[in-house]
């Protein structure tokens, strides 16, 4: 049911489905796909373990030729490995096998693409990047800060996600988008450290743009927590948050991201049978496909 | 399962939730909070009953702080007294029950916030209101103009409430903001009166916010009957009507409001079981997040 | 449980609901509804069968006035057939009847409103149009461009109506309003062709307004392909396309179109139990309101 | 939308669906349908209102032909009214509209049908029946006794409906069957009453047709409350109880009923919307086509 | 996404999940799995054609063992080939497809288990079965006769399947499991034929003991119409039919047909977004657990 | 929004529903309900930390009276803690604190009721029990074995907390009521120790009653899984199995149980979001009733 990838114990479980377009093979590959189906540590509503599978399952319901971006998927190449194995009922077991992946994939010569499952396994994947790319700057689109030291009775669980992410990039440097939710001490810190780019409302593309101009060439980290949208198209999500933002604001947040270098990216939270109309499904999907073309056009 | 409260019939059924950040207990409060669990005049279709439930269980998925208006619930003092208990299949005696738990909470020396239940409630509550603020303002956030006369053989129907409110109302002075749906005759009537406050499209809060400047310092009762809302962030009510507000419009109106003395609240309409991804109910307890710092503002 | 209209084999299903103010006799009525519960050809989420009987079951929950076009349905006159019968598992058929049906209605010198079903049957109704009106121009409404000339083995699927309609229509005119997917050949083709009006997002309504001048006094057909509405308003739609459009926006078009002579139309694709909410059926419902007073106009 | 069909107020919806094999017209017909769509006094789960219409729209989804009678519903003649016109949020008035409908069903000749609803109806048709038939018997499915004198302000909730009938009922001859649910007092009455046919599990239908023998050629009415069958296959009905009865019990009972003169029946309590399989909503159809078999015998 | 697996133009789709415990790979292996994703001449409710990938998806929800056989999974071999590719909206060449697919799989020399889909699918499987084993016997469990000679248009229909597989099949030996609806046409021939074994009700094993007890060795197709189970457990089809067996029911079967040779199966008719609750899936993928076995017993 | 209740860390949260009947305060009863939102090594399908809450709420959709063991709620006193405290992400703590919570309650002259969660809580419970009755004995009612020795990296996972509850068990007397669903090595051990009471099928309770007669007088703890149920009428679990048990069986049981000593008993797995019709939730709001009964009936 499984096959053993590196000397680690890293095992992707590759009975599943694979993303539109994609191979079940590496060779060759510019990107590798893989699921993480963790959601241990959500209070409210869980679920985002179903994300993976889902986002690949409706991934054929959409073109594979992407109008803004004017690519096709059948003009790059990537690698679906399926699943990462992992245990039940443990978090940070889950976050370093999550680096381990990653790791394996950039060791590959792939960027990474990692399909959530909740937020917290970001600090896994970007523990990885920073080895390949000490200089990494994450951009972060979430509507929460995700700022605290912990909760719950943990330091790993997806609402200290960030500040897990920022005790280990070198660079210090996080651009948190559109965040709209937080305790008062999180929001009062994200503003003071210039970290905030539009909170609610507005068009964020264009402030992003502005932020990320003294860092150009330098390697990108996206992590995209898909509560940033409004809950009005993506409803199936652990913890939705109103006053979002929509596709189009995504896509021009896309041309921006298009101008620097992404290196490695993840789209989390997706909990999909909270929507049973399938378009936050369908939404993240089409996510995906914008973030393959971009990621493909690093070299 | 109830205690009485008063010398009148008025009993609270304490068994279930409470809200957020309240207590269970009266003393120093600001605030009483009471459900109403009432749909017996809905044509279309039912469930508003258990709007007062859902927003209590979904309010712990959100934070407590507010970002928009920079307070945290735990900084005001509140009573969530439970779901006013009533009888099935009467209307007129389920308005005077209102209207007598309502005067129960302003003789407390608290200011209410009512979740409905359907509409119809909005009459008793103001009918107590007006005893303590005769110079009222009703500001009706509303997707429907609610002003026939008689509906499918009935005064207290929720088609009928600011026709009824109105026949109570002092002052005369009613502010229909974003009324989009309505007969031939109602939507006539509102023009001519000049109570419309933007019907469909646009920024209500500017035109919002001109239309209350002559009433400063005036005692304002808000009714939000959530189809106010879009449908697409409020699919949970039981008569959605396409072209209709974001939350970022709400929050503008909020902005507006905290100029002004809100005294009193209500939150209809929600019937959560029609939006299955709970996305409604969340935007409902949030809206309750916001009136209850409205509500804690006037001294 | 059926009955034969016309010496041909078309027959309407009446045991079931019709729409808001329709009669189920003929003599009179400007407009004739009916319904094709087709869904053939649908690669990805079959339902659109169940559309037609869902809008009418919810026509009841709006009002039949039209604040925006300030006329009520009860000021004119409009029959609903009910569904035309139709055989399973053959699309040749069904499209050759749903022509026939047309131009039945035609024939009683009404003009049609179809509710689909799967937008494959409006080649049909086109090709009874272009009898009476040759010189025709098209309006569509649309996520997807339509135009392969083959799908899934089959000259017929849904993919390909536009490219059938093109192949049928005298003027060749076809404005698509909104397209937002395709293939790279699709796209290319009609940004060559200058059919586009709007690619994802801004206001198309000023654009189709412009377009349209040249056209002033002609006839035109308007197919309504409800996944052209956002997936936040319209999730009850089998091929759901992020980045859509608002009930604003289609408000805006209504607004071009009643300049215009609108002499059929057409409203496809809605799959009512996609969206538990109802929101998707309703929506359409609103839709077919516009479209049945658009219709009246033309005399 | 409706059409007046005596000299009473009584009038009937007819924009609806009809059952399978029904005329719409009234000639020469031995059962009329109709539809009560009344939900008012239920406490827990509302939505019967939308029974009616659903059990119509899935009787499509069955055979017209019954192997256990033999018969197909093409051999015998009824008509489907419709849905009686009912004011919203008043009990008594829709009882006495549900008597006068019945009457009128009654003074055509012909044999009541009735789809509700919740089981409060109940006592209206019987009202009627006991004008036509003086020494009627009651048979009365239901998981509960009904026998409460008054419930949560009302004398008509549905959960006092056998009281009101048992009151006006001059046989005083009523056979529960499968009772199972109810309160100290009503469960001690109807065993002292000797009114009890089997109190769950068991095979009911040989105690009924003991209870049954001494009533040869007596009329019966028989009212389905669906909560009587197990909530395994019924699961759309407001106050589901486990323990109940399967299909095979119900055709059981058939058989019984099949030896005696069964004058007019109702089936009520389905709440379609809370089983979205429809399976609910399909047993409730099949249901009805062996009672409208049942009532065909009786000459 | 799809290889081409034979000289005629079968292709599979392998990009999708596969059975617990099946290979993708072919040799060695017992038995060949695939899915048919057709419902094309469903004319009630479709879907099924999401069946095949939920029966894999939910497989990993039981176990691999089989108390009730006292075999694992693991014990067995036999590779899972994905679903068969089809054109949509056309019969006739899907049957033949499904023909030359199981052509292919008994070239192989393993046993196939096809995954519907629709039943008229069988036809195809059962024309390629006699080519290796002319003698075959087919078990039908079903609710439904299926022996119309045509319906809505077409010979295909599923309505038609079985009056289809009688003309190819030379024993002319079908045995009839649990019918329980049907035309009159349809129910008198089969209890002419003598081909009815248990209509509703009572324990089906034991009667199809004596009735396969002349075959004993003789190669047996199986297939199993899911909807032959009671809607209680099965309520995930298009036709669901009250009156029903349960799993201990069909655990019976399995241990009479044990004893034969089954060499050859199908299960259809799974329409798994009809039961949100998965448990139909669940039921199916039990199904083909035991399935499997009992295959893999034949060698 | 909680309360300390001793010395160590427990706590409860009181801001939510308590079960119909119950106290919020401590004094003179009998009884202590706790729920535990535990369900964080769920493999399949999550959500049993849902459950508490749901079984409280629907509690008020069935009487109080208990006709099979002839008591009415109100006969009886019972406190509701409301849910316990507990951490995200971490297994052994929460068994501890629920070890610790039941301690509490027995401290109190209490008997405990913990309403789940998953069952790996189970050993948590047992182990504060058999301080109190070392001579303790286990009937579990459950589809599955849930002897393994560890599963996805945990000795406490759900599937394992039987050979924990053996563990720590004194007098090694656990009873397996109609497990149905293991490994081989599993239901090889639980027959060769004897433990097993009915597999599948049948009537369990004449065993149980059989099996339990040597141990008249002993304390026994009850642990109900409720996939022991059938799928059939308990949907909302997350591992459903095929071929379960009715509430006649149940009901019988019951019936054996109240002839002996039960002080301490739990009802698991029940994830209410799974089964939207809300039976399941209604059926172990049921179950609780039985057990509050058969717990008061022990001095």
């Amino acid at each position: 049911m499984s096959s053993r990838k590196s000397e680690t114990e890293i095992t992707f479980d590759s009975t599943g489905a694979i993303f539109m377009g994609a191979k079940r093979e590496i060779k060759n590959s510019e990107i590798g796909i893989f699921g993480v189906t963790f959601d241990g540590t959500t209070s409210f509503r869980p679920g985002t373990r179903f994300g993976p599978s889902e986002i690949r399952n409706v991934s054929y319901g959409i073109e594979s030729f992407c109008p803004q971006l004017n690519i096709d998927l059948d003009e790059i190449s990537f690698t679906d490995f399926g699943n990462l194995e992992i245990p039940f009922g443990k978090i940070q077991p889950v976050v370093e096998m999550v680096k381990e992946a990653t790791d394996y994939i950039y060791s590959l010569n792939m960027k990474p693409l990692l399909l959530g499952g909740e937020h917290s396994i970001t600090s896994g994947s970007i523990n990885a990047a920073i080895k390949y790319f000490p200089n990494l700057i994450i951009v972060q689109l979430d509507a929460h800060a995700d700022l605290r030291d912990e909760w719950l009775g943990s330091k790993y669980n997806h609402a200290c996600v960030m500040r897990r992410c920022l005790e280990i990039l070198p660079s210090k440097k996080l651009f948190q988008v559109g965040i709209r939710s937080g305790t008062k001490k999180e929001i009062l810190e994200i503003k003071q450290e210039n970290r905030l780019v539009k909170q609610e409302f507005g068009k964020p593309a264009i402030e992003l743009d502005e932020a990320l101009k003294p860092f150009k060439g330098k390697p990108i980290y996206l992590t995209v927590d898909l509560d940033w949208f409004d809950p009005s198209i993506m409803s199936g999500t652990g913890t939705p948050e109103p006053g979002g933002f929509l596709w189009q604001d995504f896509a021009s947040i896309i041309d921006v991201l298009a101008e620097h270098q992404v290196i490695g990216a993840d789209i989390v939270e997706l909990a999909p049978q909270l929507d049973p109309s399938g378009v936050s499904s369908i939404l993240a999907a089409k996510t995906a496909r914008s973030l393959l073309i971009l990621l493909s056009k690093v070299k």
